[in-house]
């Protein structure tokens, strides 16, 4: 495996390589344990601007970056750009190069349109993260939803994975089948609209397998991964109410039976419970629902460590973490073995 | 007096025993000095992570919690869910097992529904501090305004509190006249619908003196307090209009007459001035109302310390604060006399 | 030139000195290096709290001010006040006290009425920034462009400066015309209603040539700068539509040959790109508009340091920054000189 982690933006999954992942799951898993100390902080990017840029409301996924860049002592700056503001009439380039102007070491982006933090990625030096753009991709998630399983399953390879949802909307569900597709995992995918072809020819392409039922892609399956209804974008086209998609794609206990033995379930939350699942399901004991959202604070501390922080690692020779060597040089089992020596704040 | 301040949140008032109370002020007395300082930070809590989840708009309250946890070097997030957010329908359950997946020290809340803080207590292993929770409890109000008291009159036991206002439907009153009682105050109200029997059945249990006419509960009364005429939750029930109210309820000079010739005045702000009270009373000299204020940085500072960083304050003995330690196991005359000794952020 | 820097509250650019002028921005020059550095942070203002106190919408400006204090190490502490929360009925000199009362160093005032900041200067004993005040004063545009004037032109003194746009209505014009005039520029205007006599009287006893077209103020200019067209307050006073605007007062290349053959274009965002000026000037070689942006951090963290952190530079002299004394007592040549020992953070 590379060491050798060369990647100045996170734009998608799209682009990067099974290295590329499997190294920034390996920092993430690293970085997981200081959420568990007392003083959950490290000195990693002291100095350093992170600016949160959310064109979308976003309670969850920003404060997860916000914790990410406070954990690792960066200086976080929220912006919302509501659509009152946009209305001042600046373009997202022009907002981009002004960002720019103020020296910010990462942009993390989320935007309703897909492609937007590949617009700021032409205009900034500063590091690009995208936080979801539009119905195109959401690599942290599809990363901390990576870094889950392989804590629960011990890899991703060979693993049947099973995706239920409006998949050719979901920002998730893309970023996820690319990774999992790049690992080594088997992806299976039902719900509304996965019977039209001409949108899926992408999907079959990366060796996803197209499902009408929800019990035809569960079969066998060592994940379950349920995706969000999202009601506030849903239009009428592929079913007609709530109760429709509850009856048709909603996951259920009974559902888990066709699964493996030890399947474990997923959801990318904010959950609509009684809808695309249930209750049961999402509070049982297959549910990794929560050590996805704890899995992501260490997975974007993994990502704006790795892009806006490894050059100034070396500022202060004398207070240097060990760890933060390792993790720019050394090899995964090292970095695993000394990663309890990322050092506290002080 | 018991210096085992054994709590692990802050959900109301009516919860906590006369000892918790005076030791929360006594901390607080302590921490009062570091906002008079020019370093204006303590690293009490650095590493820990502080989570502001407003569902209701609060500038004052919120800006007090978050200056207070930045004061004492936490890691402070600030949450604001609209109701447009929580159409995307999770619960606030979820909202909360997901907020302590991120593994926050404390989250502080304030909600609209009576109870919202218990619910979060059930579900996290977080600090839970109530601030405010509709018209239940407010209880880091009622510990500035007791401290405000204590600063000006030396002790709460045997002072006779007049509470003037509409009592039944504020959080303020209610944790008030918990603390007030607790702490051997007598306490009289008079608001719109005091003579409303049955929803004050809890407060005549409380031996609060239940009067219609505010001269009648201002007269001998060492403090009086104020309620905010809540106008954006007003509705028509107990008076017609504004003025009216003004004219009933509203605070003015000659009613200071009445009390006692030191009384003191206090608000819990935000005033409308010439309706619950007169400027000549709001700015005159026996207004305590941004003393209590400044008694709030205190009250939070010394609440977030006592839940959020108790256990984690010997990490670092050698650079441990001294009154961390007194804080801890010393008496709170120890307490009081080495409160200078609070070490500034370096 | 005095070194004596005596100023309390930055309210505006009109009650400011010359020397006052040329010291905030020696200092903001100091400090634009740091945001060069990797490790964009110095102790300065460590302990020392920042309000940004916005009743107007801007992300631009607050995160200007936010980055520039925690830059200084700073706690920045942002209240954006909606419309609704003033229904609350609290009166800007109560929200002023209130704040007061939680002991900041320094409050940064964004206020749709002109005089807001000398309203909260009266009841604070915190440094209150003017951060733009109705159409009255913007002082920190105004010191940025005259920061970027300098960088690039190396002086202010002699220069022609032409200012296009809604004059009348302009806080940064007029802060803009206070400054230049000052220091020695000349400053000529066109835009709408400026045949409007009355108004002007205090613009042309400023010395300032009014003019009715555009190219006539822009003849020989060593400076251009462009207005943003206000949409969003916009009456139809004085122009018809955006259309007749950008025909009239939108700034294309075929001007900038009337200016002098070095002339630099400057715009205080944000733009209307095809409005107030063309793609092609705002991108071209002339345009200065992000390096607006850049000197706007140094300039605010040179305001913020001024303002709130003199006095309480001294507090650790084992650790105090040779600069940090340089800017006290020495010259500015020293300063200069010694800018690259600005300590940086650890």
């Amino acid at each position: 495996m590379s060491t050798n982690f060369n990647l100045k933006h996170l734009l998608g999954i799209r682009e990067l390589s099974a290295d590329q992942i499997v190294h920034l799951l390996d920092t993430a898993e690293t970085f997981r344990d200081i959420s568990k100390r007392e003083i959950k902080k490290v000195p990693a990017l002291r100095g350093r601007t992170v600016i949160n840029l959310f064109f979308e409301a976003s309670t969850r996924t920003r404060t997860s970056f916000e914790i990410a860049a406070k954990r690792l002592s960066a200086d976080a700056v929220n912006i919302s750009v509501s659509t009152s503001s946009v209305s001042k009439g600046e373009t997202l380039l022009d907002t981009a190069r002004n960002l720019q102007a103020m020296s910010p070491d990462c942009i993390v982006i989320r935007h309703s349109s897909a492609g937007a933090p590949y617009h700021l990625a032409r205009a900034c030096s500063a590091a690009i993260v995208n936080a979801g753009d539009g119905a195109h991709e959401h690599p942290t998630q599809a990363l901390l939803d990576a870094l889950t399983i392989r804590e629960h399953k011990g890899r991703l390879e060979g693993l049947r994975v099973a995706i239920i949802g409006d998949i050719l909307h979901s920002r998730v569900a893309r970023s996820n089948i690319y990774l999992l597709s790049k690992l080594g995992a088997s992806v299976s995918v039902a719900g509304p609209g996965t019977l039209v072809p001409a949108e899926f020819a992408g999907l079959i392409e990366q060796g996803v397998r197209l499902e009408r039922r929800i019990e035809d892609a569960i079969v066998d399956a060592d994940v379950v991964m349920i995706l969000r209804m999202q009601r506030e974008r849903q239009t009428d086209a592929f079913f007609p109410s709530m109760r429709e998609y509850a009856v048709h794609y909603g996951l259920h206990l009974n559902h888990l039976s066709l699964a493996a033995p030890d399947a474990i379930v997923m959801h990318p939350g904010p959950m609509n419970r009684g809808i695309e699942i249930s209750s049961e399901v999402a509070d049982g004991g297959r549910s990794l629902i929560l050590d996805q959202v704890t899995n992501g604070v260490a997975v974007r501390m993994a990502v704006l460590y790795l892009l806006a922080g490894a050059p100034g690692i070396t500022e202060k020779p004398e207070r240097q973490d060990v760890s933060d060597s390792t993790l720019r040089n050394g090899t995964v089992k090292k970095q695993r073995s000394r990663k309890r020596s990322l050092r506290e704040e002080e």
